[in-house]
């Protein structure tokens, strides 16, 4: 039997595709593309065994993948043609809900969405969210660790994940299914997994930590005079909403103005009139009347300390998700105007203000013209620091000719201000070599080690995260 | 140079220990005793270095110890008299507090009382909390991924922890003290040293997650007519108390008689009317005025559905720590009552009720008159599963007979459930056979590889939560 043989055998003949790749090959954003020997659509953990197994045999590297919407490059074959794409969408069923415990459990290829259908649809919340929900699935998300707009109240996605399915690099099942807030039985095998982006095994399923849904929300857009009263607002707002502040976005004026201009029809407020906006989220498990005053003291308290500019407070669910729209539509603004170049990064919430300053500074001070289409998850110290060609350029050659020395610019500030050049969109292809060269070299032997111990062939998405590193294969 | 004179070159001839050792060759239940060859107390991360390095040219193996609290033997060295038991009490500095960060930096060896009257010093709330926070340290907590009472609101230690610190056993240093929320740079790392009990390398710092404290607290003690009623309450109160649910900790009957019997001053109320009782905590960023409604709303739902047998909310701060006083007494009139088994397991909290009925028929029908002081944290699924011998029996004898028998009905039933045999006090040299008979053997293969690729020579905390491999030390 050839190898292609095998892999029918094992998954069916109509689950082995090797034509018409393209929305397997290319990553969604159209940067990255690759050339797979197949894609392979496993229906259960035991095919995923299998096909990995003979993968394993044969010498064959796997890569696997989700929703294929991720940012970095992470899920995409290279260009060799050898690489076998493992998608894992057919196996996409719900396994267990327990509403006692908290808990649901479900395969890797469940679509977010479904997840958190699913959960609301037994009266409770998963509340992982973020742009790509109708598309991404719960498997890679929990490879690459995704945050989104509620990671200040309920974490991360590793935050969320109690338990896992995993299929090793030589093709056994870890059966790590534990639905346990507790368990402290040797080394957190989980925690491993979770973010390592498909280099050591594949996630099967995953038990997930449900939430009653909170019983009213509020949100307000309000306009701060500078980046330094966010973080001062924020402090504000954790002291005087405690665990109910559930989304604190931050967002420059160029961000909204560019949103604005190709979305006027979501009215954005004060597009123009001040340097930054935010959007605050409180969700309670109280009543809007009831939280109302205290969410009002915050603001008053904002305004008397000069934090505050402008403030509006959303007068319905309808007003509030059109506020929640402005923050959703930059991105897409930002690729209706043309090529742009985005940073994913992190620093010490602290930090914020020097790290803002001493980019634009370095940028402003060699581009003056450029557009800087800042937004973040300010709560979480996260900004995705994106950057626009000038006003009329349409930027390709813009970015050509600047783009590394920007992101440069970038991630020395990150560097200096003890923040990280990945945040929330993982390594993937895209972020190799700033990790070789930017990470603690400690950290880097130890992580070096790692995947040799757990994938001595190098043969699971090799090349992503860590950089390939030659193996003798025998 | 002889080895010692290399270690007392290294920390100073005062802080090289040899005679008189027994508080730190014993712990501190009086389980374990072990014989060190010398008790070493670096007092920088370079001297932790240093000495970790003069041990692995030596091939001699590491103890790491800090306040010598735990409860599984993970930090006493064995018999051999070979061991360096590296005790880090004297690395006990407050490295940074940021309190826009809402982070705090510390060593290692800092008590959990120290590190939380440091937080509250800045008007802030490090949560960790457990009845040893006097004496032990941060480091060991960490390493041990210790639980405690505030679990349901704010996690274990591991949910707490943004950076680490830590000396890998060649005497290197990672220096990954970040006060980053999201950082998505290669694998986490520190997930993986968090609760490994210093079987990979030595903890010598950590970045801790602060909070701002709540404005207020309520506590109340609920007496439930069984344990089904006490799981249905939790689900009503995660309901109708969100995330301001602090802590919600059962404990049965015959728990509460006794620590009504040894300390009568606490006047455990209806100590013998039913037969569970629940000590609920929230607390709130609004005040007890605001909230208060919502939790007598919650109380009497609780009467309604006959999930409350009898409920008193505390009126005062004095009364609710006279409350949670019953609870912290068990432990201490288990000890003055005599020998006892203690059996720190986790189980979904939706099988609770069925652990317990499993376990208490099988002791009952061997054992009628075994006496079970139940007590646990129901929020975390993590239950406290002690017995005490039958009444006038001083136990000694009753447990070397009937011990082995007693645990295994427990561990059974804890497996029987989906559960874990090691919560929250972790695995030690107390529970490495269990790991080796119970645990998944694919994911034993996983730790063990892990183990390898990072202590390849088995030189730190060997024979400590995985079985002590040989290795060739060339």
């Amino acid at each position: 039997m050839t190898f292609l043989e095998t892999l029918r055998a094992i998954v069916g003949t109509d689950h082995v595709l090797t034509h018409q790749l393209d929305g397997y090959e290319m990553d969604w954003r159209g940067l990255y593309r690759g050339r797979a020997l197949a894609v392979a659509l496993p229906g259960s953990t035991d095919q995923v065994c299998a096909v990995v197994a003979a993968c394993s045999a044969a010498r064959v590297a796997i890569v696997p993948q989700g929703g294929n919407t991720g940012l970095v490059g992470g899920a995409v074959p290279d260009q060799s043609g050898r690489q076998v794409l493992l998608n894992l969408r057919r196996m996409n069923r719900v396994r267990d809900l327990d509403e006692k415990n908290l808990t649901l459990t479900v395969e890797a290829g469940c679509v977010l969405e479904a997840v958190q259908e699913r959960a609301a649809a037994a009266g409770l919340l998963f509340p992982l969210s973020l742009a790509a929900e109708g598309s991404c699935t719960i498997g890679g998300n929990l490879a690459s660790n995704a945050g989104g707009t509620q990671v200040l109240r309920y974490g991360n996605a590793r935050e969320l994940c109690l338990g896992l399915e995993v299929v090793t690099p030589d093709g056994r099942v870890w059966s790590g299914l534990s639905g346990l807030r507790k368990d402290h039985s040797g080394y957190d095998l989980r925690q491993l997994y979770i973010g390592s982006e498909g280099t050591l095994g594949v996630i099967t399923a995953a038990t997930l930590r449900l939430f009653p849904p909170p019983a009213s929300t509020m949100t307000a857009w309000i306009s701060v005079p500078c980046a330094g009263a966010a973080i001062e607002l924020l402090s504000l707002a954790q002291k005087q909403l405690g665990p109910t502040l559930t989304g604190f976005e931050i967002m420059g004026r160029e961000a909204v103005a560019l949103a604005d201009k190709h979305f006027p029809q979501l009215r954005a407020p004060d597009a123009q009139a001040y340097p930054w906006h935010v959007v605050l989220e409180q969700s309670s498990h109280l009543l809007e009347a009831t939280e109302r005053p205290q969410f009002e003291t915050m603001l008053e308290a904002g305004f008397e300390r000069a934090l505050i500019a402008d403030a509006i407070v959303a007068e319905s669910a309808e007003q509030a998700k059109r506020l929640w729209h402005v923050r959703e539509a930059i991105p897409l603004a930002q690729a209706k105007e043309g090529a742009n170049l985005k940073h994913d990064v992190s620093v010490p919430i602290s930090r914020i203000p020097e790290f803002l300053e001493a980019v634009e500074g370095a940028l402003r001070a060699a581009l003056p013209d450029i557009r800087l289409v800042l937004l973040g998850h300010v709560g979480d110290g996260n900004l995705h620091y994106n950057v626009q060609a000038p006003e009329g350029d349409t930027g390709g050659a813009y970015f050509a000719r600047h783009g590394d020395w920007i992101t440069r610019q970038v991630y020395d500030a990150v560097d200096a201000c003890g923040g990280s050049f990945s945040a929330e969109h993982g390594v993937g292809a895209f972020k190799t070599d700033e990790l070789a060269h930017r990470k603690d070299a400690v950290a880097l032997d130890l992580m070096q080690r790692i995947k040799a111990a757990l994938d001595p062939l190098h043969l699971m998405n090799p090349g992503r995260v860590l950089k390939a590193v030659p193996v003798d294969v025998g």
